[in-house]
């Protein structure tokens, strides 16, 4: 008889969406005269700008003729996307690359979990609570999560024998310690969701430091980097002296530039990135990925490179800005909103998400009952993240101006 | 220090197309006034039809408005396309299908890669031989090909002490017969690629009652279904009665539509497909699979599912079946080219591959040398596909007509 993997069945439901969209669901159907405002996903909702849409029509023109149709690319990506991802992303930014450094995928979910497919079983994985939950999904079905304690059920996050919990909470600034024990993979989003907190150069130099020190390699999540507005905070972990050895940076062009439905991110594994046998011989993990790629993966459709070359060009990036700026405005409102009504807020200055204290020892899942029964505005609980998310409450800016100002009007209600 | 999967390093490196552009390369070189033909590689030349360009067109039209844009699709595709799927790829030949049991996708090659992701380790794998050698690499990957015998150095395919290899050559008119040993995992692509051969559904079934008999799973890779011409033949897997409870399917538009470029296909677990833990117990194969892409994937772009979508309307259908019967054609004049210089040819009927055996025990490389230093056409030697490809060639039916009927004119050169 053929054999599954069998660690496919620890996996924990997805609990936080199913239960959300069930109470949704139960509100709406009892009092269907009610209008929703939904800021609990974190998608996009500003259509793609011009200079997309006409590189989009471009490229696909291209794609009815013989002359200029495009079959199988590059599995990596077209060197046009690469050069101009080198040139804006990093260039700019003292950070040299060379291009086959670069890897263009169909988005950073696909990379994060893919890559557990060159890493060995046995390492034990970091992770900040609260915390994106398919960093944890992907370790379970990798086999590097160990047992669930099921006594923790309500904590979904917290419950893996083989995996390190980093709490960011209110005590210390959002700011993850150092793990007591050694750990060998260390997942790092910032700006951070669901929290949208930030690192300094020197806080993000703490980990470079102990990934060097520890032989560990740091996975960063920099999905959210456009949306930083303070300068002094680093848009790329290789900003950080030392992090080419060890970390590997995933970004996306889903928040940059409005592409969750188009599909489009990259992932850089410096050549100076060593992996280790366990015997301690080294290996350069840049050859591993490439070589899962062009075996399990055949490149990202021309036409959708074209539209992701196009958001570098002067135009783009301006109209690209000036989506970002106004998401950034929502979260400003959203913020300036809860901080009016005596809430105390995090993030939303340079991340497009505004975390939020639930007031007085009021639970994240209360807090989600309130907002709905009470003003009809949905918004995601803490403790969906992680058990460091109780407590909290995430609202994101990506909503329309109108329900955004529409959802802060409801909110004095509350008071 | 931090492990890698040290599977990845006992992968052979591929050999075969590097190989290949070395010596075009090289004759290219030593001869720039020659003008090769490539009927190497299995990728089209047609462009795109003009109702895959009015879709793609209208849907870009689409992601330019708020009122009409799409972000986060549902990560195994849209209802309408798989609707389109299931009416006319499934329900026309009598198979019924639930929406949820068709996974829509970036391509075939990135199906068969990760579904090695939902596979326990143990598994024994069978392939036949010749084959598309990805499926072998992504069993080495997921630690089931055993050890590698250097000795077996030139025959790449051959080597690993856990795969069985089933040899399909003229002398059983390229029907695997069943394995000796039991294995678990079996491997079908029909029609063939390299061969270019098919299956009756006798044949078939004749895998399907193994499979049945044994619980094995067969990845059945039906990527070239769209050239079959002869109506005896099956185009899917589940025209074989019990075929649910045994297989998986994996479907492309890149060769049926011209969607190298593009990027998408479609998997079909049926519900009816159990897996097994190692104590026996019975898994729904098909909730693995969803878990598996609704966390390390994010859904084909929406402008691409709608692109795959026109190929199904009536208009659309037409266009794709004079591409097809253009490159049958094509692989009409190559068959005929060769035997008219007295060689043996197979496939190329129901299949866009001609595998020609080479003449008077000419190895598959030196036959590669003769048709480049003498004609300067360009084919795929028989041995890079495994070692029961000695001996033949395998040249394709995706060039233009014009290269298709030069390549043949000059086949008279080499009497």
């Amino acid at each position: 008889m053929f054999t599954i993997n069998e660690n496919y069945l620890k996996l924990q439901s997805s609990y936080l969406f199913v239960e959300i969209a069930k109470r949704v669901k139960e509100y709406q159907t009892a009092n269907p005269e009610k209008k929703i405002v939904r800021l609990g996903i974190g998608d996009v909702t500003k259509p793609l700008t011009s200079e997309v849409i006409k590189a989009l029509h471009q490229s696909v023109d291209e794609m009815s003729q013989a002359e200029t149709f495009k079959g199988y690319g590059p599995e990596i990506g077209y060197e046009f996307l690469q050069t101009a991802i080198l040139e804006n992303d990093y260039k700019k930014r003292g950070i040299n690359l060379e291009l086959d450094e670069i890897f263009i995928s169909d988005g950073a979910k696909s990379d994060l979990g893919n890559i557990s497919d060159i890493l060995g079983q046995a390492n034990r994985v970091a992770v900040t609570d609260p915390v994106y939950p398919a960093y944890v999904d992907v370790n379970v079905m990798g086999g590097r999560a160990g047992i669930y304690h099921d006594e923790l059920q309500k904590n979904p996050q917290k419950g893996w024998s083989n995996i390190v919990y980093l709490p960011c909470v209110a005590e210390n600034d959002f700011v993850p310690d150092l793990p007591k024990e050694k750990v060998q993979l260390i997942y790092l989003c910032y700006p951070n969701n669901p929290t949208g907190t930030v690192l300094t150069k020197t806080q993000l130099k703490v980990w470079v430091d102990y990934a060097i020190k520890n032989q560990a390699l740091i996975l960063f999540d920099s999905a959210y980097e456009a949306f930083i507005t303070d300068k002094q905070i680093p848009h790329s972990i290789y900003e950080i002296e030392g992090a080419k050895e060890v970390a590997i940076e995933f970004r996306s062009f889903s928040k940059t530039a409005g592409f969750t439905g188009v599909r489009c991110g990259y992932t850089i594994v410096p050549k100076a990135l060593l992996g280790y046998l366990s015997n301690g011989e080294k290996v350069i993990l840049n050859k591993l990925w490439n070589r899962r790629q062009t075996t399990k993966f055949n490149g990202v459709a021309y036409i959708i490179q074209r539209a992701a070359e196009a958001c570098y060009s002067e135009l783009g990036q301006r109209e690209i800005r000036a989506n970002i700026e106004a998401y950034l405005n929502h979260a400003k409102i959203i913020r300036e909103g809860l901080q009016g009504i005596g809430l105390t807020t995090y993030g939303g200055v340079n991340a497009p998400y505004v975390w939020v204290k639930t007031p007085q020892g009021i639970s994240s899942w209360q807090f989600f009952d309130i907002l709905l029964n009470n003003i009809q505005v949905v918004g995601t609980p803490g403790s969906g993240f992680g058990p460091s998310g109780e407590g909290y409450f995430r609202l994101t800016a990506f909503g329309s101006l109108e329900n955004t100002k529409e959802a802060v009007a409801r909110l004095k209600d509350l008071r």
